[in-house]
């Protein structure tokens, strides 16, 4: 897997030496898609001097183009299927304009793979190696693109932490067993249910309001930035208000930290998870930011495993999503 | 106020020529100040060939400090009483290592007006002209500085877009005032509203949810962008669940209109401001995007002022903000 990402980025940056080098990262999917991006955008907005990086909805990519999307970007475009229309057609036309395009699937023959310059794919499924999932892939492209282009000094450090993050997932999800059921029991009859994060965290409490507690539950639910929490939506908790609340290790540990404090004053119910608590200071601390995402989102699935069975309300079911046209 | 634009631009721009010129925006603020960004985020990220540009809650940006954030990049700043600690931190942090840094507040004497480089006010209250609101002030900033670094084509139709908004939308805020009444009593004892929007506007939405909404209502409310809604937020919805869809005018349109044909079958309860129908057409179809949040934020204030008399519960009033420690 290495090596590909390795060829991936050297063909693009290669290929834009006499051009002026790249500049802007472009950073497209939907939904889960969107959501496992996060990791990679806050690594490359904190450690880049100069890289521009962009997260976009595939459908806003293709309606209002960005005049960056040009001869000096590279365009990463993510569909779990490979065949999502509207990220299909972001790859169709990057390629049909030149513009440098590498996608990232689960499903090596899909549309998605056929239309992009480069090819990664990702494990999935209970079994998967955490280290080689969809957004340690996107991690690593990201790191190896700063690597290719600015050079990044904490190479060693960070493949470290991509080599530990699966032990210290699968440690951290047997932890939490004991909590999940009774977290199952306590919220199995919400209707809403608030999560928090910060920094590539964000990403998982995102996916965990979207695409578990709204598609997967139809629970309502705002996944709210620590940072954005005391500047309005932390008037919407009572007493009795659920909440997930993800503890990042790292630089902005602490304003989880604040939220934290004020949610055990004003909120008795909910379930707050810490990545230290979890293990990840297993991992150097000049690179944990970016592993606290995939450590959340592997851990909840723990959690979310039992809410559907409490809820008698499997993951899989659906009353749209595929049944309907839309 | 043009002027004032232009002379804060201008010394930027000048200060970097022979440093390798302009190339990182960053977009820095809490709420409706983080909110109130989007118009200016997504002419940056629309229009210009070479810009990054980074939208940063104040605590991360201050926590998770970006390698981007040197000599070659713009901070601007925005807290509308000036006084936002986490947000004057910015600026003076900004200051003390020679970033170049813009300040937007509504006080001129604030600490954020005298911890930066440049000051830029705006306009505020039931009076106030549109034109010089603070999303319109950090939207012809962003103009400027793309005329001062790669010029921009469209910038007397973005003038003249500017100069008519006001009126735009003092017609739009007449026209709703009995569909406001009627909203305020159908949704009087509604827990949950989802808003739902696409481009510039998402930043209309995300206010909507988390400064009125969350804060000022204490309702729930996930604001979801019309891109990600049929990827998982979609699911969430019944026939009688309430939502706000916001049908912007220009090219992310067939998003807004795909989402709503959804909700006009599957849903019942909601309502829909449509931007055409509110008379944005009256701005250039080249620059019509970047009003969109003006015009729907403007006009929804008419709306949450009947929803917050018909709820005997005031716009003004606050569980924790300003009230206990946090």
């Amino acid at each position: 897997m290495e090596d590909l990402i390795e060829g991936a980025v050297a063909k693009v940056v290669k290929g834009m030496q006499n051009k002026g080098g790249l500049k802007q990262v472009y950073l497209v999917g939907c939904g889960g898609s969107y959501g496992a991006f996060f990791p990679a955008k806050v690594f490359i907005e904190t450690e880049s001097k100069s890289l521009g990086c962009h997260l976009y909805s595939s459908n806003e990519f293709l309606h209002m183009p960005s005049a960056g999307v040009n001869e000096n970007a590279i365009v990463i475009a993510c569909s779990h299927t490979g065949n999502t229309p509207e990220t299909v057609e972001v790859a169709r036309t990057c390629k049909r304009k030149g513009i440098s395009i590498i996608g990232i699937t689960y499903n090596k023959e899909s549309e998605l793979a056929q239309a992009c310059d480069s090819v990664l794919t990702y494990t999935f499924g209970d079994d998967r190696d955490v280290e080689y999932e969809k957004p340690l892939v996107e991690l690593k492209l990201a790191a190896e693109i700063l690597r290719c282009t600015e050079g990044y000094e904490r190479y060693t450090e960070f493949m470290e932490g991509c080599h530990k993050i699966h032990g210290i997932v699968q440690k951290s999800k047997k932890s939490v067993e004991g909590r999940a059921l009774k977290f199952a029991k306590e919220y199995a009859k919400d209707t809403f249910i608030v999560t928090l994060a910060s920094g590539a965290a964000w990403g998982a409490a995102y996916m965990e309001s979207i695409c578990i507690f709204m598609e997967m539950q139809w629970i309502a639910s705002p996944a709210i930035h620590t940072g954005e929490f005391f500047h309005g939506p932390f008037e919407v908790i009572e007493k009795d208000t659920p909440y997930i609340l993800l503890v990042s290790a790292g630089k902005t540990r602490q304003l989880d930290e604040r939220a934290k404090s004020f949610l055990e004053k004003y909120g008795s119910r909910g379930e707050i998870l810490d990545a230290l608590e979890l293990g990840l200071a297993d991992i150097d601390a000049s690179v944990i930011d970016y592993f606290n995402h995939s450590l959340f989102f592997n851990t909840l699935s723990v959690f979310n495993k039992k809410l559907a069975e409490e809820r008698h309300h499997p993951l899989s079911v659906r009353r749209y999503m595929y049944k309907v046209p839309y």
